[in-house]
């Protein structure tokens, strides 16, 4: 209830600091008898991690997700699933330098207003360190959706855009290279720019896309609970997005309802799929696809004046291990936030049938 | 829980379709004690309603809101509050032309695929006119909320964008025209393209723009409540949008972080605020400001092909009183459903107080 | 959210009342192609509504139902189904003797002190009255719910108590007396009673027993949301309840282990009850049964002395037409309440298969 | 959503089954800024655990609580609160005995067909031992409550009642007992009544009674959670119970409203509280007081025929380590259950000032 948790049937419930001993979450809801491969779990943890490779942080940390509850002989038991990832990588830093400082563009001023104090080491629970355990969830609702397909990828970094609908892309690329951008070309040229942006100390913000394949018809709760209101609700809650769109979007404001409708064929397909695999707030069948946009990461390793606590002006430097580009390392979270939403309304729809 | 909710502590639930008796609401966790206007209520459902100018539907429904519980003596008693907005415009069409087909970018057959048949009168409860119980609650939100200002208006007819931040925009000039565009030039072009739109019996998209200030420090839930995921959340499920973004929003992804860090002033206001008045899904004082995609409305009076039940080509003429564009009657919507976000989150932050 | 919400997937929001314009609900998460009887919802209606006999309240209303939403051509579409019940017994009465007085074991003193200030016309939200809204619900609900039987019946009023289980009761007498026991001798005893009581100006307290039938195995959620937890819960709701216990209850606290464990049968049934049809907090298949004390009816006929806002001592007399008991009225609130916690569980299980 | 949460604003979601690796739980909605003494967390997990005395299960397990999240320099933050007890007592035992059959009034039958499988080894899910999670989540409530006093104790064993009111008893005798009787004398002999009861192999059910000293007036929702409702549900959720009761309870239902009604003092205080503390499902300042009824331990160490999962016969014995009476280690879940409600109330009240 106080923002920890997300869905309503297939529920996540998570815990953690960047500093703490431990992260945790709690997924209540996930029916029972579905046979869970471990390793595919941790294989998306893998995707998410730390120090993966060049152009993500360098920090270490192995992220190995532990079962406590929940799956019994490798099959879910129908109980609560809760699970822990434990931090291995909490070194005694001195924080001193941020304790009573405000970095820019981060939550600590707006943390030591709305709670009294902070959690001063690093970003605490601001710290996007949490979205690990989204991941893990996600991965079991995918598996769960076994026949459903997620795929995202990273369609622009800084100015650099992918301008080719999804349609035109071989998805099969993804995981070829450390950008997650299915076209190898662009992709290379991404590399390289976000290594630029790195050696200045700088960093850029950029574009993930995503596709979902196979989503059966009917699944989406209006007037509210729109399949692309939760699944914008559910990008938007990720660190540093600043938008969301699906289908046609903000492009889809400037047409004309002659060029948009999307006509169908006789099996109930559209000829088109301006509607982004929605209509009115429930799944049509077709392919679901949407972007979100990240800001750049806040954190430079730059020196900047900003101020204290009590509002007098500091000089800081930007130091640690931080991404140039959250991007690449978003996409399997912005896969799992996707398969979180599709498992809660895959539920809510049973109660129709 | 089924989807006709919204909101956690100040809670709107509603009812409704295009065609029954009425349309209604309960809003459950107003406070006590909140002296309510009720004629700046029925002011707000009157900016939305059809009818109201020459660029929108001709349709003639008074929106008459009637409440029946939960205020007493003018005073809100803390109980739910009850109203109805009876449809006094059912006239018993003859609506054989669409029971059986599915008419494009429209709700109709995943409705039927849904829940097994459709209201097949007008829209049902897919129609935009539940939004007029949004309008209400949304209303009574902002006399909660007395020092905060809910400011929407139209930037976007089609291809005709107002490409100036609201900073400099006049925004006391949004209802000096019939299109809320507070560009009046713009405005008097903005008019003139819907009417050549509907000339032809096609429709245009548009975007709305939505400024809150005063907005005190510290709402938000992170870490899945984001205060600007909420808002995208509310903003997504109002019908026929396709897209959001705030703050810097997806042209935030193409800026450096050197030049999208907000740095603070002393008094911990910021220089600049491509944040959009959140940091980290928490409210920080400055001017929360987003964008609205909203795509054509799908129904054309022209004549095109579609499909029945049956999945046979069957041709169908629009017809009946539709909006051309449906952005000026959603500037009212819009800060409607800004206003549940906000005095949500403003309940829910007193916990910590 | 604010407590005037019921269950999660079929949900029931309520508001009004005693002495507004009108009590009114909705009801989210109904299923779609129910077929109803209107007819049947407003019969349970009338087995609760005041003036139906010679020992209930003497006030009149028609408590007549009417449905908004959510139903066309008689049959439920899936969508929120919005209902008012009109008052039409609100006299314009003077209360200046109540205004500012707070009537012992009544809400008022209560009321004032949480939100402020209260509606002092009648109970206002706090009376009985609006469990007519959850009497339409319950027989929605009972209807999705077309195979499991609910009988409630008075059991008890003051001390005269009915020492027989359910199973060596006819329940098809419940209905052939006023005060609704299906112990036809017993109940004109408890008749001559309530008679007795009234006639002295006083009321008196009483027990409803509640029996289901043909539930499921599998309904109920653990560990918090245990069938007979949700059934408490939802008879506690009820005013004037003071206790609830299902299958050996209070009894059974004083048994042996070696007594009140139920030996299976090779079909799974059970040899006994004691579990009242719940086993770990889901249903077994066995009957359900339990027990709901109510207090006596706070509002006496006699003068007495109590305090107003102030804290000074002042004289009041009751007056009004109330009921001396309330147990006969409640046996159809009981029945709903019970039937809105079933066909909640119902869809809730409906996730797992 | 699926059973496993308790609460809405301060809310308790828990995992864990008796023989996984370990129990834990998220606490969402603790307000930040409470100064946690941890070791008072430990000693109330310490009156629950097992092998604390002669009477209770001999079984030895430290349940040692660890804290994850939310606590930062013994302060609370305001973010969710994650803790795990790990399970050192996990032998490997041999289940075959139990694993293919029904023991009697256990849940095995009910989570086989609700769940289509279970976790056999021991009670799973649906043990006793999950109430570990409640002991830990309700100390830190009753921290945030330091001004409210929470007072379980053993008002009856078997046939053994305690017939006088908690004000005759002096309840800081409660702890000086392993019964946790407040009566000494009466403690003793149900020591040995208790020790009687399991040289035979067989188990008792008991009674344990609750105070809540110092509620302030207003807690509680109407009309659907009301405080005494909310109270039931948490009560009847722990394993064993069959009754709830509060104030006059199943007593008052045979008295007459001249009886029952409580005159107020001039101060608003009553002379009499038959209403327990609560009014119209809202505290009003006096004692909240309530009795629960638990049933006697299934697990006999005695040898029974029961079922099998083909509906064949089988004879077993029941062994290990049991509990011959629940109430003694009941008494602080049933504490702990009453702090998480009033924690919960207290924050939902927050939204009216």
């Amino acid at each position: 209830m106080a923002g920890n948790s997300f869905g309503k049937l297939f529920q996540l419930t998570t815990y953690g600091e960047s500093h703490g001993p431990a992260l945790g979450g709690i997924i209540d809801g996930c029916p029972s008898g579905i046979k869970l491969d471990l390793d595919a779990i941790q294989d998306e943890l893998n995707r998410r991690k730390p120090g993966q490779s060049s152009i993500v942080t360098q920090r270490k940390e192995p992220d190995t997700v532990k079962f406590h509850s929940g799956i019994f002989e490798g099959v879910t038991t129908g109980t609560s699933i809760g699970f822990i990832i434990e931090n291995t990588n909490q070194k005694s830093h001195d924080y001193t330098h941020i304790k009573d400082s405000y970095r820019p563009s981060h939550a600590d001023y707006v943390y030591d207003k709305k709670y009294g104090f902070r959690d001063y080491r690093g970003g605490g629970r601001s710290s996007a360190r949490e979205t690990a355990c989204r991941v893990v969830a996600g991965a079991i609702a995918k598996q769960m959706l076994s026949n459903i397909e997620f795929k995202a990828y990273v369609s622009g970094v800084g100015n650099m855009k992918l301008n080719k609908p999804y349609t035109e892309l071989d998805l099969t690329k993804i995981e070829s290279n450390i950008v997650r951008c299915p076209d190898t070309e662009m992709a290379s040229k991404m590399e390289t720019y976000i290594k630029e942006v790195r050696s200045k100390g700088d960093t850029v913000g950029g574009i993930v896309s995503c596709v979902i394949k196979n989503v059966p018809v009917g699944l989406g709760e209006p007037v509210f609970d729109k399949l692309h209101a939760e699944l914008g609700k559910a990008m938007l809650s990720i660190n540093a997005v600043k938008g969301f769109e699906y289908g046609s979007g903000f492009e889809g404001s400037a047409m004309y309802g002659s060029e948009h409708n999307d006509a169908f064929n006789t099996d109930g397909t559209t000829k088109t799929n301006h509607s982004g695999g929605i209509q009115g707030g429930i799944s049509n069948g077709m392919d679901i696809y949407f972007n979100v946009a990240f800001k750049p990461v806040a954190t430079l390793i730059q020196e900047y004046e900003t101020i204290d606590k009590e509002g007098k002006v500091v000089v800081m430097h930007g130091k640690g291990r931080h991404d140039p580009c959250v991007v690449p390392r978003a996409v399997p979270i912005v896969e799992a936030m996707a398969a979180l939403v599709i498992a809660d309304f895959y539920l809510q729809n049973k109660m129709y049938h």
